[in-house]
């Protein structure tokens, strides 16, 4: 796998049934959300203002940029529309070989900020992520299952110490539509 | 990571929160459970029987087998005492090499019945643990995140076609006792 095959793969729109567990309070929360990832042009206006402002500015050359938008609908709440989350986000990878790289990303994962991640993959294609924030450290790993079902798993530790603060488990599948 | 080093760093107690997902009828279920694990000896007579009701006899060498045990509170009816489960299992494995190897269990994770699973370990360390059992494929992921939590991710599917039927996703904090 190479972040070419994992982009084509993800394309699409997905149904996202994902679990936040709150390790110190022990709380969950569900959620049921709509996912669609979709291949951008490589000539994207926001694409060159994204990497103006990281430190990766023309050295590295971008491969298979996207984006991701979501709409969420959390359970506690499922009568409120201001409950209702949604976002949209352009991710840039930045490949180092085929299976090292790195990831920027206009909306950070557990910060808003634009954030910039290390992506590996390992034997079995896992896709891993890694994302250090100002204030926290965010371990995100997407594997398919088969071509139309894929999991997402996070796991958020403070940059401090080596606190687990929550983890996360999304298993998302492929909406087919004609 | 082997697997001597992996039953060494499993035992101990564990407070697990676990989300099963139902991908046909997108339900959740969230489940607070205790799981403890603890080396088993080598000689242990239902260890003997395991093997002799499985195919793999006399040919291979047992490693570092362990039982598990757990006591599942369920949310739907945490009032309820018929809903509380709760279960023991032994597991005794056999490497073929440091990487790979079998795994045989008392008791199955999808079906009731002794499962034979197979194992190996991702580049990162990450167990991976595949079981047949007569209906279902299950394929189940742990790995550590810190010395003292570990992820734990399933996937279910039929065993006829590549339909998926339920994930799971399990955050297990190590209970430290004094």
């Amino acid at each position: 796998m190479n972040i070419e095959q994992f982009v084509a793969q993800s394309e699409g729109r997905w149904r996202s049934m994902r679990s936040g567990h709150s390790l110190a309070f022990q709380q969950f929360e569900d959620v049921l959300s709509e996912v669609e990832i979709s291949k951008t042009d490589n000539n994207d206006a926001d694409i060159a203002q994204l990497l103006a402002a990281s430190e990766q500015h023309s050295d590295r050359s971008i491969s298979c940029p996207f984006r991701m938008k979501w709409a969420a609908e959390s359970d506690w709440e499922p009568d409120d529309p201001s409950e209702v989350s949604a976002g949209s986000c352009l991710i840039v990878p930045l490949p180092i070989d085929d299976t090292h790289g790195l990831l920027l990303r206009s909306v950070g994962y557990a910060e808003a900020a634009p954030a910039q991640s290390s992506y590996a993959f390992l034997s079995d294609g896992t896709f891993v992520l890694t994302t250090k924030y100002e204030q926290s450290i965010a371990e995100e790993r997407i594997w398919f299952v088969s071509d139309n079902v894929r999991c997402r798993s996070s796991v958020l530790r403070t940059s401090a110490g080596s606190g687990v603060l929550q983890t996360s488990f999304a298993s998302e599948v492929r909406r087919l539509t004609s």
